[in-house]
């Protein structure tokens, strides 16, 4: 596909992944002269994704293409989470990254044992491909050292403006405020400008992101009150929520145990990237070194989703040996739920009432602020650079549609795309529509794709249970799974699997054939839905399913 | 258990469901005379439940107990749903009903050829068991014939008021309001009175929950836009709702078609009682008889919850034969997310976005109201009766401690309790709390419990998937599903299923332990996790599990 964009074409965008779906941000810009790839993510799995640990983009859509470099502008996992099957499928294309999301991916290529230089970029680089010239731009978020990626033709002088992941935070005390004077400069430059914004937020009634630094009176407000422990979680890789939370503590001469693996491998990153200080860290104390378990001290719980194995859900279940939550303890919840989340967060807070501890949730207090821009803040940005069109990115279908409707409301022209489109950018605009489908990979286990029948074979047998028949020369042996078993049947034709079992001897002599229909006619009238049947049978050597 | 309660107990009142999870409600309430089950509801499943279709409380509980009566409140599936299940086990207990519920049940009970007489109560009524005398009231709601149930013990003339579902709706003008002049008045005879109020709104921002009526003004707003077809969902056992909708249909000159078996089931039961007049029905139409499919017609679809099969969901997903929508077309969720389904939902309005259709969604303007109270209706009640305790129901165990929380602040006395536990009212109150583990029973296809180990077996299945292994003379015979199969394994030890039979086949001689063990061994190195293994062997008859 490279190298052959239509005449005026600056720049051609499909995105991989990012959209339809909050999850998996990727990419792919090709122009003339170079192909690159903005970010390497994953989409988190829900409760209906059946034991998978991910989904990753489609990654054959890139297969035939030359890919110069792969920019990642953050280190979120819907950023970052992909990237080691990346490199596993192109090794050699150079990944460009700052600091603090070096280490971070670092970590993920240790922990595989896969060699890979990273390159650093700053905010003054400029990353030049051919005739694109890449300018980080400085933006702020609820992580460490975020950029949106400003694109320039230097034939056509043509711009785009990639911004997926941004707040607007003008008084933080962690990090500078997002780069509008680079960006405004960059922009008045372009013959045309492009803008691709993050919609995260579009449906939300916070017209406003409010400051990170806005929660510390909150945090301190609770830190002081006369509960016994503070359970608090919160997104683990929200360096500045969990500096706030220092702030609060040491104002209030408490002690914080981080508990669970994941706060403490992005603890230990920020303290190696020198974001969290050597004096910050002495608030930090051990489950054994605080000394009495039930004495006053904070408690930082990873697992803000009630994430399956979690600390939080642990500890909130009453399941951890450590932490045993009572009436004199309190649950922060200084996170919102990722939209599928919220039943599984919602059974964990009942356990935690059932224990008698309070909660606290983000409807209480000012405890947890967005990542992500409000309609207000998209709205500044809107003016500020004056995009000559807006291209909604970082959000579901619905999101997008929402966007588009914002931006015209506003008198800014916009439209929207999907996954596996693309976008044509060069003297205005044109949306190519895809005929072939590319669907995102699932992940199971050691990053192996499930593919979609075999996710499919999980369904049915989840919805519907199992019934496993080996036909051996003395009869059959039947083995169910997930369906009801003796007992169960009273009042039926057949009252017990065994039963069940005879009758097959019973017909034994029939073909197989006739078996298997008797079996499918028998399960249906004992049950009212139809188990996955599966045969083997001592005649042949091939496998027959039913 | 029956006719031994403490000395000075008027009522011991013992929920089977409806606390710890909306759903299910069911609660006995044991004099020294009697003993009334109210409520026999079902709990909805969740994505999680793994195709399960219901669950019941665990009448077991009950198994012992002489009940002299099942009193219905009012129509939902949370509170009627499993009331052929309680009618199977329990043929000889009557039970009391309003009109419009009664017809609501009737059609269950038909459906599956049970026989069985239903007693009519009305407001007017007292209905009388030993000592106990059971005091309709009439609330308002999201479905006619709501009723709090008022229990006075003519002995100790101790009174509580079971109120699992209300609003107050001054202006409706489908139903008669919230009879608190009657309330009152049998409160004020009561020596000591306790209020179980309704909590599912208990956290929400609205205050004070809206008229039903207060919708027909946005309905008309949309119906006279510019749209072509108007697709309107909604819960299909509203039919004030419903009147509302053809209100504004008839003011703006436009013909309904209900789709979706769930509303042409309410509407008709809905007509027969009288609720929907001959008039009213004039307003509807068929999709054959509407002509041009095309032109402008507002469309009823069930399946607010984006429920599988639903007509929303097929017509929304694009998968409906009759009604493709378009970019002409809106789509109006007057309904809210029930807690668990906000992941299908949001999947579902990606997919109208990506057809083109608007959506409006309650956030976007007045379409939806609550059938709950608000905080302050809820002061509101508490004010009007003057409660000596408050015992929050018909919420999650947050929602009961934030209950609590709230008549705290109030000054009014409360407490909250689990399913299974007891509440002793007399003379104050005591909360005896239950050693045995009773558990709500899972449904599957004919009304057939799938007991724990079971579901425990599907979810296994589903998240790690499955190896069946028949041991024949001649060699091993292997299936799978939900796992990997040829091509996947590159530069594994094995690259296929059939490389894993061979081995197999290679250490046949080994005894069958050995194989189980080795086939363990190599299926979590290919894999990084365990799938379920299932063995069958012609050496025996029994079957072996690994």
């Amino acid at each position: 596909m490279n190298n052959k964009l239509p005449s005026k074409t600056s720049f051609k965008i499909t995105p991989l992944g990012g959209l339809q779906q909050i999850g998996s941000n990727m990419i792919l810009v090709e122009s003339s002269s170079t192909n690159v790839i903005i970010d390497c993510g994953i989409l988190f799995p829900t409760e209906g994704h059946l034991g998978i640990n991910y989904l990753i983009p489609d990654l054959n859509y890139i297969s035939d293409i030359n890919i110069d470099a792969l920019i990642i502008t953050h280190g979120h996992e819907d950023h970052i989470g992909a990237i080691t099957h990346f490199i596993d499928r192109f090794p050699n294309v150079p990944i460009y990254t700052s600091d603090f999301t070096a280490l971070l991916i670092r970590k993920k290529i240790n922990e595989l044992k896969i060699s890979k230089k990273l390159n650093i970029y700053k905010e003054e680089h400029t990353l030049s491909f051919g005739n694109i010239r890449v300018h980080p731009v400085s933006v702020n978020h609820s992580i460490p050292e975020t950029f949106g990626l400003f694109f320039q033709d230097i034939n056509t002088n043509e711009s785009f403006f990639y911004c997926s992941d941004f707040k607007i935070d003008e008084s933080s005390i962690y990090e500078s405020p997002f780069n509008f004077e680079k960006l405004v400069s960059l922009r008045n430059k372009a013959s045309r400008f492009y803008l691709l914004p993050d919609s995260t937020n579009i449906i939300s009634s916070n017209l406003e992101t409010p400051s990170e630094t806005s929660l510390i009176d909150s945090f301190s407000d609770i830190f002081s009150s006369d509960y016994s422990r503070i359970f608090i979680t919160t997104f683990s890789s929200n360096i500045w929520r969990i500096k706030s939370i220092i702030h609060a503590a040491t104002l209030n001469n408490l002690k914080i145990v981080s508990y669970g693996r994941s706060f403490k491998s992005y603890i230990a990153i920020a303290v190696e990237n020198g974001l969290i200080t050597p004096d910050e860290l002495k608030s930090f104390a051990t489950e054994q070194s605080i000394g009495d378990i039930n004495k006053k001290h904070i408690v930082l719980l990873s697992g803000c989703q009630a994430d399956f194995r979690s600390a939080l859900r642990r500890v909130g279940g009453g399941e951890d040996k450590t932490y045993k939550p009572n009436s004199n303890d309190v649950f922060v919840f200084s996170s919102k739920a990722i939209p599928g989340n919220e039943k599984n967060i919602s059974l964990l807070m009942n356990k935690i009432s059932e224990s008698g501890a309070k909660i606290i949730t983000s409807s209480d207090m000012p405890i947890h602020v967005s990542g992500h821009p409000g309609r207000d803040d998209l709205l500044n940005l809107y003016d500020k650079v004056s995009p000559d069109y807006i291209f909604p990115i970082h959000g579901e279908s619905f999101f997008l549609q929402r966007h588009c409707d914002f931006a015209a409301s506003h008198g800014y022209k916009s439209d929207w795309l999907t996954n596996y489109s693309s976008l044509l950018l060069g003297d205005g605009y044109k949306i190519q529509y895809l005929d072939e489908d590319f669907l995102h990979d699932s992940i199971h286990g050691k990053r192996k794709v499930i593919n979609r029948d075999q996710l499919r074979e999980r369904r049915k047998i989840a919805e519907r249970g199992l019934i496993i028949v080996s036909e051996f020369k003395k009869g059959f042996e039947i083995t169910t799974q997930g369906i009801p078993e003796v007992g169960t049947f009273e009042g039926e034709n057949f009252n017990t699997v065994d039963e069940l079992s005879k009758s097959f001897s019973r017909i034994h002599e029939k073909i197989f054939e006739i078996v298997k229909v008797e079996l499918r006619r028998e399960v249906v009238k004992l049950f009212g839905y139809k188990p996955e049947v599966i045969f083997h049978t001592y005649k042949k050597a091939s496998k027959q399913e039913a």
